[in-house]
């Protein structure tokens, strides 16, 4: 199977849940502002799983920019973070619905743990499959970014029971640590071009 | 990333705002006439969102046609412009459970806002990006209807708390003012290749 | 715009409508072979919708097949038929909770027209912007499927507030005679290449 | 028809599906951890649909690799095969919702059972489309997997009524027969071409 084909199924399924998700916010039941006031909490909620899903979709085109061939390995590693990335609107409006109650702002972050654990596991695959001399291996460095948001999502699962704003606060960090572009990958291409 | 990428993904997600709303418009209990009477004004309504959605997706077109490299910052402004295109069935929804009271008109009127702004965001990113000479800059000249459109859904907004059937008397008029597509930009792309 | 941006974003919303159709199909609240009894006709009336739309969407590919350029008058007559398609599984849906009543009957046939006036609409248009030795007028001959269609609809709507099954039996004849699909373009392709 | 529309088409479908899936679990009612109890069985069960939607979409990829020509009996045998796969929504949400009774892990069975039957009419269609010496037939061998699934799936549906478990682990045998890809076609290919 080509890249291309793969890359346009995980776009499709992405764009489906960026979408959905969405879509699924509610309108409320009054027509005043003060029926809307409730919601916003939850707005603010979408808007961040808004922005880890386009993080997802951004760097999900960086890993495969320098994939040519995609074995099973990859397809099935690949699926499995289209799962946990499928199950973000779920804990979103659990956390959304129990206004951010601790059981459902720790879901929340084991999602965003998963969904990092299986970015990782794809990354993993993708490396193993390009074998030695990795493009991949070489752009990522030191990776410590996909080393370092894992334990801040465990952080932040444990900060739920104690401060539900603490939890937030950890996963907005995450977000706005991945909001940069991971420009390695294109930098270490460009290297090699040159 | 290419273009066709984000074309791509973004054509996606229109197609899932547009179907999904008209999906959204719930069957009525009853089986006669009657039932469907009350329905009829929201019907209208989703008409009037699926004209906008289709008006955003052909302007996507022209906006993207002289693009050919996308950055870090076109990519998030395009989808700081999807999201609050998302939000276009949640607005037209509350609106027409509510039939049309004033605050849902109103949020109508926002989240058209918004998408204006989000747009001419885009726009204003590509150009940066395009540099001097941009294609772009050049193909929307004046670009009236960008900058008249925000002020008329402000209109829309503030006269929503008036007489709804006003505001929605400006939403349909801005919709006119658009349903002509942006031939400034195939015009300009022409005389450029003559 | 290129013709495979319109059919790729068409296509997208066709996937969307078919897919989304059938989801709507809601699980039964019994356990029992019992439960799943009356949504069996609900089941085969999703049966015929879903071939609808797999008539619309092989014969829309047939359409653009001699198309090389949208103009915006197609852009927006594929739109509009779009915009009836999108409307079938809302009366799919209606005419299943009401147990195929008269009026809910008479309405999906009302859809049915409006998506075969849209698509002759489009025909229309895309034969008009091809002009003299219009590729597609020649394929199409006497169009007598087309012609024939929309009086069958009518006597369909009639018919249902006479006897549903009448109406029903009117829908599915139209459908059987779609189901060959549309050879007289390809025919009239393969014709000119040789 | 190019054999690349259909695949994309298929792929759109195919993504709604495998997305809707995981989007129509519902967030549960309480806040507590004994909250997300119930629905952890209904959990594994969509697990297992995900993996099911997954294989087909990987096979569905390998019967179409050494097609060229879409024919429209193979259309409407691909558009049969996409109607009982976007049943599989359906079945999992009765499933779930009555907790493994016998008569809705049945009606699951039988869904699975349809798909794999419309899957063995698309390869047959294609096979015959194909003519002597076609690829595809070649490549399939003796097609043990594709003869001994509905047998399974039978002794599943039967076995439903006697214990759900049994009939859970005889739908989970299937699939992971299936989880190793196809690898017969890859290999006839490969062999081809040298």
């Amino acid at each position: 199977m080509k890249t291309t084909r793969l890359e346009a199924f995980s776009d499709g399924v992405i764009a489906i849940i960026i979408t959905i998700m969405v879509l699924e916010m509610k309108a409320p039941h009054g027509e005043s502002i003060e029926a809307l006031m409730p919601i916003f909490p939850v707005f603010l909620n979408y808007v961040l799983s808004f922005i880890y899903i386009g993080i997802y979709w951004n760097n999900h085109h960086h890993l495969f920019h320098t994939t040519e061939k995609v074995s099973g390995a990859i397809l099935w590693a690949n699926l499995h973070l289209l799962f946990w990335l499928s199950l973000f609107p779920f804990a979103t409006a659990w956390m959304g619905e129990n206004h951010f109650a601790s059981v459902p702002t720790a879901a929340y972050g084991v999602v965003l743990l998963m969904a990092a654990i299986a970015y990782w596991v794809l990354q993993r695959t993708i490396i193993t499959s390009e074998g030695r001399g990795s493009v991949l291996k070489l752009a990522l460095g030191s990776d410590w970014k996909g080393k370092t948001s894992p334990l801040l999502y465990g952080i932040g699962i444990a900060a739920s029971f104690w401060s539900h704003w603490l939890a937030q606060g950890v996963y907005v960090l995450v977000a706005l640590l991945w909001l940069v572009p991971d420009r390695r990958i294109e930098r270490t291409i460009q290297q090699r071009e040159n």
